[in-house]
């Protein structure tokens, strides 16, 4: 066996655990608040069949398949890793027609796309994804449940306050639809006029203005349009704002209708009102949204983007199960959370161990005496380690620094003196002092830390 | 778009929610004992370069690896499935030639295996490995910690009493070595040794010492082997006769001292007697072993297999490396712990959600105070949801009885009369009785039970 070159596929990421350990904190918070709200978890496999997978993604989207290299395939036996958690899910369904409904699942696991990686623009080849979805309930109190899980999980995670609030802005496709008319353009033109308006943020309204113009809206109607793009005000001030200059485009008034819908249970379930922004100049690219979309953002800080952001889509998983099952979810960004908070101090990456407490043996006599003490550490409920060599005391104060583990509670020949009253000298590394204590003091003072 | 056929990979399995639930709380439960004992969590991508993978696991393993189809590649360029997390491990301590040791780590992510699957004998192509080792320490305190460790997470599981009881057998390398020598064979045939010695439990000890002999060991040789592999009493009274029967073969004495200091660590910790168990005849196949080796069996229950297997390798890693790391660690077989528990009743997988309580109005009226509730039974830490529906309450109590939710709160006219004093009729699924609460008398009973 040779030596290893230590090198990665790019694109690619490993999670030591300074990392792991704030990303799996921030996982379980996260699932706590989708359990809280009746989700339950779905695991798929990495590996489906290529057919499956095929046609779903557009001519971009299969590009980015990794398809396997398994020799004596015939071609409907290929495979690939799956690219999204949205099709796996719809072949579950499928899979399973007995399933009572609504079925509401969440799916915390790794997608593959075959991309260019960029791994300072957080774009990578292997990367998680953490979708909350329910299956087979009407539009409606499912919606709101879904931005007001969002809302919860999202200030849960601190980001509630100051230049770190989190807003949810929230739009409805058919009010999109009605804008649409107002500007004067067809149904068919609707993909490409959402397309354009989905880019406000990145190009401004300026470059929007104009690309609407080339698609075919008029000075006239682009003047009309800005105005009522502009509107911005309490959500009911907006909407209803936007029911009087919609007056007469009915999917308008319907999707109008849903907002007010949505925004009074919102209400019921105690969501703050600042928490949620009617934006009609939130669009969403992909095109099979039908009802409500959303998106979580940072308005005090706009060059980070959404963190969250889904919708209702009620035709998707009809199509690939053959089941008339109307839907709403939305996907968890991790990645952009996780960088966000980093970015914003609210995550310490410079722990690289769990252990609360190392303890070291001043000489191979105390080791009887340390793995006592260690017992009744864990016992505690404080994780532990006794570091694996005894005498030499530079080491282990050493290790315990560049861990980041916070106290170590050394034994020597006079802590260890009475087996039955056993002392430890306890130096929290953060502090100057150290001090001889009973193992019970010392569990005491861990613990109030 | 065209309806999916939900077809899945052969060899790779959905975790539905009833399999998630207790799944989940099976590897948060060992999790947390892993934490316990200071160890961190590491994840790795699940896309390595070939080379890194390549001629690690013999003719055989090489064969199992799943490259990807990757258009254009240089062949230094390919890249494909992990086969487990050991290699994955040592190419990151390679890449991280500045961490501080011991670096103890626990990994829990899926593997691929290019193999002829066979579900019902428990072999997929896709399936979960979880590892816990700890690298840079010398053999004593280290292979105590990851022995004691398996024995709290496994009675920590329930594997404690009666027919379930879990026993680690416990043997070491060297002692190995000397039986071999003693059985008047090789060095070189150690090897071979090990391997037949490792089937006792499959083919019975008759069909093993047929194979002995094949090998080269004499008649009064296999006599004298029998006798010495037979002893079987309390561990210290074990190791004393081996010591006595083995005298004069230096490595087997080693062994003995070995496994003597183990013990003694392990009885510091407070680990029972009754769960170790020393075992000369536990040879475990890999070849990579170089001090202790243990597995945990369920003796009483000898058609199931080994619950964790692992080991003391101290020249893997530095091979990887180039660096002199010893190491030792342990694979907790989830997969065989999970049907294990199944089997013995030990698990429940009749639930088909996280959700408690499942609130239904009676019409569309009582939504809003329905709303309240489920707002208040969250504040109370209680999984619930709204059934989507008004009206009909009979879905929503078919839907309950089908998931498995314990508790239905209908909430009518005459429940929601007083919005400043809301009550439900709470009924329990599993009980007849059915009776009108406030909410705070319904969320006492839930948390109750």
């Amino acid at each position: 066996m040779a030596k290893i070159q230590p090198r990665s596929f790019k694109g690619t990421r490993d999670f030591t655990p300074r990392e792991m350990i704030p990303r799996e904190a921030l996982i379980d918070s996260i699932k706590s608040v989708f359990r809280l709200y009746g989700f339950s978890p779905l695991e798929t496999p990495a590996l489906e069949m290529l057919e499956v997978l095929s046609g779903k993604y557009g001519d971009e989207g299969e590009k980015l398949l990794y398809k396997l290299d398994y020799k004596n395939d015939k071609p409907r036996d290929r495979v690939a890793l799956r690219y999204d958690l949205t099709v796996p899910l719809a072949r579950v369904v499928a899979s399973n027609p007995d399933w009572p409904m609504p079925f509401k699942r969440y799916q915390v696991q790794p997608v593959w796309r075959a991309d260019k990686p960029q791994p300072h623009q957080g774009r990578f080849r292997e990367f998680y994804q953490c979708d909350v979805d329910t299956i087979g309930a009407p539009e409606g109190i499912a919606d709101a449940e879904i931005i007001a899980l969002t809302v919860q999980m999202i200030r849960g995670l601190g980001f509630d306050e100051g230049d770190r609030t989190a807003v949810v802005q929230l739009n409805h496709r058919k009010l999109l639809e009605g804008l649409c008319t107002f500007a004067g353009l067809k149904k068919e033109q609707l993909s490409g006029f959402t397309r354009i308006l989905d880019k406000l943020d990145k190009i401004g309204r300026d470059a929007v203005f104009k690309e609407l113009g080339d698609l075919g809206v008029t000075d006239n109607h682009l003047e009309a349009l800005g105005e009522v793009l502009a509107i911005d005000n309490t959500n009911v001030e907006t909407l209803q704002a936007l029911r009087e200059r919609l007056a007469g485009i009915e999917t308008a008034q319907e999707g109008i209708d849903s907002l007010f819908a949505i925004l009074d249970y919102l209400s019921h379930l105690d969501v703050p009102v600042e928490a949620v922004n009617i934006n009609p100049n939130l669009a969403r690219g992909l095109d099979y949204y039908t009802g409500a979309v959303f998106e979580t953002t940072l308005p005090r800080q706009p060059h980070i983007g959404s963190l969250t952001g889904g919708g209702r889509y009620d035709e998707l998983i009809a199509l690939y199960s053959g089941r008339d099952l109307p839907a709403v979810g939305t996907t968890i960004g991790l990645d952009r959370i996780f960088a966000a908070m980093e970015q914003l101090g609210m995550v310490d990456t410079g722990v690289g161990s769990v252990t609360r407490a190392l303890i070291a043996a001043y000489s191979k006599e105390e080791i009887p005496a340390a793995l006592n003490v260690l017992k009744a550490f864990r016992a505690a409920g404080l994780p532990s380690e006794l570091f694996p060599t005894a005498g030499k005391l530079k080491k282990p104060f050493s290790y315990a620094d560049k861990q980041g583990i916070p106290f170590v509670a050394v034994i020597g020949p006079d802590e260890a003196a009475d087996p039955q009253n056993l002392k430890v000298s306890l130096k929290q590394l953060a502090k100057s002092e150290q001090a001889v204590v009973t193992v019970a003091e010392a569990i005491a003072t861990m613990l109030d830390e």
